[in-house]
């Protein structure tokens, strides 16, 4: 199961709506197929898994990391196509909750005399298709915010510089992140002030992320970088109800896709952006800033995972804060973490946290 | 040369103005004694290990973690009794460049026909010496910061909310750096604000650290937690030449010891401080706040080393910063440090930070 989550990571952030699964088909220790959910979402990690081990399958055992689909979409049911194959044994790590599925991948398993075993490396699997349930349960990508700051939380100096904090081995795994996740979500301000082009550089030729801007009034430069590379790179811009048509019009010809949200109280309506995020098939989002729409994500409940890289440098209270005002009226309503993961890179530190209520939240 | 190093550990804190030196005297692997510097100083770890060793010294080995001492103190020169007891060799990590040693005592071994190799473990043993390497070149301690914050750098909410943010272990290892230094300092603001005890507590009985508290105008409570312990803890007041002599009266009555320091721009000046505390003896001093006072001592070169604590807990902008301000202009300006160390400490993250300029620093 370790080898077929291993499999499975590498669909993450190129086969949405879809969960990133990840199959591996055994006899007796001797690995006769390995499958994971190919870019796109198909073929299906089971199909590409059975097709390597083409007759040797009969009566192997089949390491799936996620309940294997039983229902016809654009494939015919994996489930089917196991059982088909003859395998003897099928070990699960989680089951789908997916309505199409919840269950009935197992039972179908079961009925057709197939020996079915759940629960393996429940909690790994569970953290890898965090997105996919989260999308599936709550209706919204699972997001996952980054925050790269001094070690006294500054982004930048009081006059706005900023260029270099954190060093390339950080910054390459920024990039990293990006790739792993469907989309690359930033807020209207940040668009407009550091006019970022958001796609993944230095990790060779890959499929590129969704870019998300939300901005309530869609004020953002129709000429920036962006705009300009939004025939290339897909671009979303997630609008309140007040922005101008012509605005609206004008991203559309350049070949964003403008997306309307609700508002409230003259902000875009954060659970609603997610929703219409999460409507669009979106199941992982990597928020990079600015500092104001991190808090506000924040406040809202919604971030689900935190990646803070740290650098050893020391910017002081007049700096610009990695994060914005969070209205905090006492401690004990602060956002909690869980460390997950503790790594120097380079010469920064990266600490993984996670919402330690895992998806029983907003 | 390790167990040396690690003997030589459990003095740090302790034996200031001395060095806290490890000793092991060693025939085929064989360890015949093992030595560190005593409480208060003395006896030296050399002298220690040769006791434990006795006449089965002759022939053997000597790991010194620094250079044996030459010259008559209060104990007789280290150099002299490995001679006397008649081994015949010494391995030591670095030299100790306090003038009245610098070489001598490794050339009189060389001349009693001791075989001498020098520069074992020279990095570990040169960053364990830090302190009292500081004390002998620039005539101060060495100074620890600890940053204790969100995971956006905030120590407390607007209101002030601030118990607690890191864990209790995260604590009690604040605790044990308190212990590993020969003082804990604070400003004048923290000593006023939180009324802080500042000794060791957890850690079963042990020697307490001084406690420094840096006032310009020494207008802290003479009522307070620290001067009513005075008497069984040491308290030092660093003032400017503006402090009231009835309150340096007061205070000095209650058993606490008020040390003159000069001013500058209405400020103390910071550099003098830590001539007059290298002057009284402290090799290491571990400055714990708050936010202002530790931007003034950033701001002024005078941070080591760097203990950032870090919850995974938000607080937002309009939190209270762990560091103040530190009147930057350039990017290129900012302090910055080297990560020697990254732990998992509860469920905060531990980083150590260290000036990576050594001991070229001011």
């Amino acid at each position: 199961m370790r080898m077929a989550l291993s499999l499975a990571a590498r669909g993450l952030g190129n086969v949405w709506p879809n969960p990133a699964v990840g199959c591996v088909i055994e006899q007796e220790g001797r690995v006769l197929g390995r499958g994971w959910t190919q870019p796109g979402g198909r073929p299906h990690a089971e199909r590409m898994a059975l097709d390597q081990a083409g007759d040797a399958a009969r009566g192997a055992t089949a390491h799936v990391t996620l309940e294997p689909c039983a229902h016809h979409g654009k494939t015919p049911p994996c489930a089917d196509a196991l059982k088909a194959a003859g395998v003897a044994r099928v070990n699960i790590a989680i089951g789908d909750p997916d309505p199409r599925v919840a269950g009935r991948g197992i039972a179908g398993l079961r009925a057709a005399g197939i020996a079915v075993a759940t629960g393996i490396m429940a909690e790994e699997a569970h953290r890898q298709q965090r997105g996919f349930l989260t999308r599936v349960l709550l209706g919204r990508p699972m997001v996952t915010l980054k925050l790269a700051s001094s070690l006294d939380g500054r982004i930048a100096t009081a006059g706005g510089e900023s260029q270099w904090i954190t060093g390339p081995e950080a910054r390459r795994r920024v990039h990293a992140l990006r790739l792993s996740h469907d989309a690359v979500l930033v807020g209207g301000g940040t668009a407009r002030d550091d006019d970022p082009l958001l796609t993944v550089r230095g990790l060779g030729e890959v499929a590129q992320p969704v870019r998300v801007v939300a901005s309530a009034l869609l004020d953002l430069p129709p000429e920036g970088a962006l705009a300009a590379s939004a025939r290339q790179v897909p671009l979303w811009l997630c609008h309140g109800p007040r922005a101008d048509k012509a605005r609206i019009k004008a991203f559309t010809d350049r070949g964003a896709v403008c997306v309307a949200v609700p508002e409230t109280g003259g902000r875009l309506e954060l659970a609603g952006l997610m929703r219409a995020l999460g409507a669009r098939g979106l199941t992982r989002v990597f928020c990079e800033g600015g500092g104001q729409f991190a808090g506000s994500l924040l406040r809202a409940g919604l971030v689900d995972e935190l990646h803070g890289f740290g650098a050893g440098i020391a910017i002081g209270a007049e700096g610009r804060p990695a994060l914005g005002e969070l209205g905090l009226e006492r401690l004990s309503d602060a956002p909690r973490f869980r460390l997950r993961r503790l790594e120097q890179v380079g010469g920064d530190v990266h600490a993984t946290w996670e919402r330690p209520d895992g998806l029983r939240s907003k």
